[in-house]
């Protein structure tokens, strides 16, 4: 089982100390998982107590031995009950008027008054940018973790061709997919940090079912198997003659991978044949658009303004009135990280960035096609990580 | 595919409102996922607005046609950005100096604080419990769903004995359970409530590692297939002799079913026949116990105490120092539901109440047995509604 090795917590735990103490923040209290295991390398029940400068220290409530086992910290400690984090927190340093940083765009506000009766003294402020930040630039151990995580997701991907058979549905071969991935290493756990945000791995869907909008924040989202997870595949069975996006994440050894491919059996309409071309094209533009200093949103208009060109602005990242803003998302411990590909953003890209980009067409009533693959960001453009072949694939 | 008919939203809903107005909470604004799914009948990304008397209205973001579809409400509107909240709550009465009730425990602070700044003269207290305590009641509608995800969570553990084959890993063995469980119908999404909570659909866990303690709220964890989803099965090849635990959770059009069973191959320790018949003995005692009016810590003292005279005082749910003080868990769209049959737990049953019980016997360094049914409570008593063979089954 592979564990964050020591100087990469260092590391971690340095850039994001620098950036607190550029903004004044004299402490972290980081609690979410995802965080939690970017700068201890453990996820169990804990607080990381970060001061500015210093040595960081996990208090640990389950399980101790585990978070010891698992975590390069030198300081891991027991601690049985939240009441006693102020005492706790006091021997740290952390007490009194101090500045805390806590993940607030995920902390739910009743845990966050518990935070600030503990520590009535304190002014709280967000230190979520400062990690979001510091995780979207990737070290080499991540990116070598993600590449392990795309040649499972090219498996699993690939692995359609040997289960599918004519009369399955889309929910029988997701599942085929998903238990496949499994039994090739996967985790099993998509994180997402934006509240109300889930997405089941294997996202399967035929014709008309891949191009109904959904509540994800995504070009496509298809059925579900029920109007309480309304997403991913549902019960039609596969027809002939229609695309098959087979949209999968991969989690492996904690990061997430993101890949697109488009199967069919038959044959094809032309017309989707040739906007899978638009697709492939595009992914063109954007992979040679993203490099460091380019800031994403000019990478994102880029991307439209060629579908325009193409014919497919009414289609480009859903159809026209349900489109979504947006063509490439960080990916790394979650899901939805920085950087965002989309509209408006200033941000220039930075050599680490890692960005699922999936330019797709979508026609309403018809189908989908489109292509997904995951990027690094280099001093020399963007090189893929998901490296599988792109051809759209006859069953 | 399965929606929630009108008359089953209107009592939900109607439940809430009288708790609401009993609280003096003028208005609720829901918006997490399950809470949605319970008074809408669908979870598009939307603002429910529930006025303390009168009709509630669903403002969708995306996507209002699914929406539409999806849910019985008669007052479904599109609602393009959150800028226009303010608007859009005042034509339905909500402006000024109202108590809105807002879902505390779920909602992260940042957004939070924008509902705050949308609604600068409104007073916002906690609508969770209220929720959560109508949740807790399950209406036969929800009792049928539950049946059926019964019958997938049973299907698909005993499948087990057909893919089984010695020298597989606790993974594999997950993988063809959790691909299994998809092609049964299982949406394959498991929702949680609380902060950081988390679970991948088959814990498969064999011998010593299905004894190891987790960052979960749960008797056992397992090992997991890195530190970063540290639970559920591992990569650890599954021995002859020793226990082999399956805790798996069903989740079928929105509702979530919790069982587990134990398997092996060779010969089980007498040790582990033992405790195993504990097991079931306490849950006999559990079920017994749990009716109408009973405060659920008594049911929880009941079992602790009829342990300890059998002598697993140190090994029921969890070993000493490690043990969990619940017994049992309410389940529904989420797997933290109440009631909790817990430690202290002052709150009486109801009738209607849908509770995971899961004795289970924790010798560290060898092995877990136990059992997990899930029951109704009725007025005649706690009804199983995951029915399959409760023997240890060999392989």
């Amino acid at each position: 089982m592979l564990h964050t090795p020591e100087e990469e917590i260092l590391r971690r735990v340095a850039a994001v100390q620098e950036a607190m103490r550029a903004r004044g923040m004299d402490f972290a209290l980081v609690v979410q998982n995802a965080d939690l295991y970017y700068l201890s390398g453990t996820i169990q029940q804990s607080h990381l107590v970060l001061p500015a400068e210093g040595e960081p220290t996990l208090l640990v409530k389950r399980d101790v031995e585990r978070a010891r086992e698992e975590s390069p910290l030198l300081r891991i400690e027991e601690m049985g009950s939240m009441r006693d984090l102020p005492s706790r927190a006091k021997e740290l340093g952390l007490s009194g008027s101090v500045d805390v940083g806590v993940e607030l765009d995920v902390l739910p506000v009743a845990l966050f008054r518990r935070y600030e009766s503990l520590f009535p003294e304190a002014s709280f402020s967000d230190c979520s940018g400062i990690i979001r930040s510091a995780r979207a630039v990737k070290s080499s151990f991540e990116v070598n973790i993600m590449r392990k995580a795309a040649s499972v997701a090219e498996r699993t991907i690939l692995g359609l061709q040997d289960v599918f058979k004519e009369g399955m549905s889309e929910v029988e071969v997701a599942g085929h997919l998903e238990g496949m991935a499994r039994r090739y290493g996967t985790s099993g756990m998509i994180r997402f940090r934006g509240f109300n945000q889930e997405m089941v791995p294997a996202h399967v869907m035929a014709g008309p079912e891949a191009a109904l909008p959904s509540y994800l924040d995504t070009p496509l989202g298809g059925r579900g198997m029920t109007p309480g997870v309304p997403q991913g595949p549902g019960e039609r069975v596969i027809g002939r003659d229609e695309p098959i996006i087979v949209d999968f994440v991969s989690p492996v050894d904690g990061y997430l991978v993101d890949q697109t491919r488009v199967f069919f059996m038959g044959r094809l309409p032309d017309k989707m044949i040739k906007a899978y071309e638009a697709c492939t094209e595009v992914q063109s533009i954007i992979s040679a658009g993203m490099r460091p200093g380019v800031p994403a949103g000019e990478v994102y208009e880029a991307a439209v303004e060629y579908m325009e060109s193409r014919g497919y602005g009414d289609n480009f990242m859903g159809y026209r009135g349900k489109q979504v803003h947006f063509v490439g998302h960080g990916v790394g411990l979650e899901l939805d990280e920085l950087p965002v590909i989309a509209r408006g953003v200033d941000r220039p890209l930075e050599t680490g960035n890692v960005i699922a980009c999936e330019p797709k067409v979508v026609f309403p009533g018809e189908g989908v096609v489109g292509i997904e693959n995951t990027w690094l960001v280099t001093e020399d453009g963007a090189q893929r990580l998901t490296v599988s072949d792109e051809r759209l694939v006859q069953l």
